[in-house]
């Protein structure tokens, strides 16, 4: 890959991790753990799609829904996708503009994903898709029933081949001859986290939001 | 598009602006003004590549940039492209597992991406660029000099071609046999807002941030 994400810069770190060591598998898992949608690419009819979509990792795996009539879900299997994942930390405000820049985590993941057809696993993989984003809801909710499970495409994508992309730190011409600018620069930072559950005006006053949904607000994301 | 991004419900809606009417449009151009990372879907020697860049809209095109080295750069004015921006506003917990999704507003943009040469007209898109994430610094900062500009490369990507989806709302089961389980559902809100400026460690004491960045702090960003 030499794809320029967001910025070219010395603190940019971009490796391989098809044949990886154990650092950058932890950043992999890091960057996989902090969140929960992911831009899939796909090649349909010839045209290139990105779509946004939910995950969940399982630590060597992602795992992808969507309905069974869904043309993207449908090609997948098909073709060799690419999944990314990224998390903006920051604007990286420098003294010139050439070196303004974000600060971000990102991961790719390639490869051809495989149609998980035996219903436990696939509702393993829907407990795992379900509790990347709201830990606790598949003890809580009630599960896919047969027909709902039928209804449900899953995608099974190895998480063999990735990538793994960060930038962090302040903008890089601080010590260069735009240092005699006198000009600020610095990092403004992106903060994401969860607000107060807002109750379905349709539920009863006295049904509560269980413990692991209300002590999620005001948590950061990622 | 019949792809499923997210959730399909009564709530979604899908248009393609090919034709697009006032009110669409007004959703794109709200989707776009909330944001400045994109992912940006290519295919380069076959295989689908999907980017996090950053953009900038004129309200009839996106600008994109990068290194004058990158593959994809290269790649995309060669072959139509996939531009997909996505902001998720929170997570729709419903009664059963199946009904879950995502509050979101997503745009996709089809097209086959011009690359910009004109000095002039490169300045200009490095402005819309600068200035959609970071308003005000192009007036602040130093702007690209020759050998910047040159070492940029720029696209320019007509928005004529685009969808939006949207889902908004509590969830969808609050009517139906899983109403009478008594569990709780609503929605946990997803909030993003700028921190506090963070000064590079190289800069002197004396400068402080100037009120275009120093006023943002606290501010949503979508």
């Amino acid at each position: 890959m030499t794809a320029r994400p967001l910025s070219d810069t010395d603190r940019t770190r971009h490796r391989r991790l098809r044949a990886q060591g154990g650092t950058d598998r932890a950043e992999l898992d890091a960057i996989l753990a902090a969140g929960f949608l992911c831009h899939l690419g796909v090649l349909v009819d010839g045209s290139v799609l990105v779509i946004p979509t939910v995950y969940g990792s399982t630590g060597t795996d992602l795992y992808l829904h969507g309905s069974v009539a869904s043309r993207s879900l449908i090609a997948s299997p098909n073709s060799t996708v690419c999944v990314t994942i990224t998390h903006i930390d920051g604007l990286v405000l420098a003294r010139s503009v050439f070196e303004h820049g974000v600060n971000y985590r990102s991961a790719m993941i390639f490869g051809t994903p495989r149609p998980v057809d035996d219903p436990d696993e696939k509702l393993e993989g829907l407990r795992c898709l379900t509790e990347q984003s709201a830990p606790g809801q598949w003890e809580y909710a009630r599960r896919p029933n047969r027909r709902e499970l039928a209804a449900t495409a899953l995608l099974d994508l190895s998480l063999d081949e990735a990538s793994v992309k960060i930038r962090t730190g302040p903008p890089d011409d601080g010590d260069g001859p735009d240092a005699a600018l006198g000009l600020w620069a610095g990092v403004l930072p992106l903060h994401t986290g969860w607000g107060a559950p807002q109750p379905d005006p349709a539920l009863p006053a006295d049904i509560a939001a269980p413990p692991h949904i209300a002590t999620r607000s005001g948590a950061p994301t990622a």
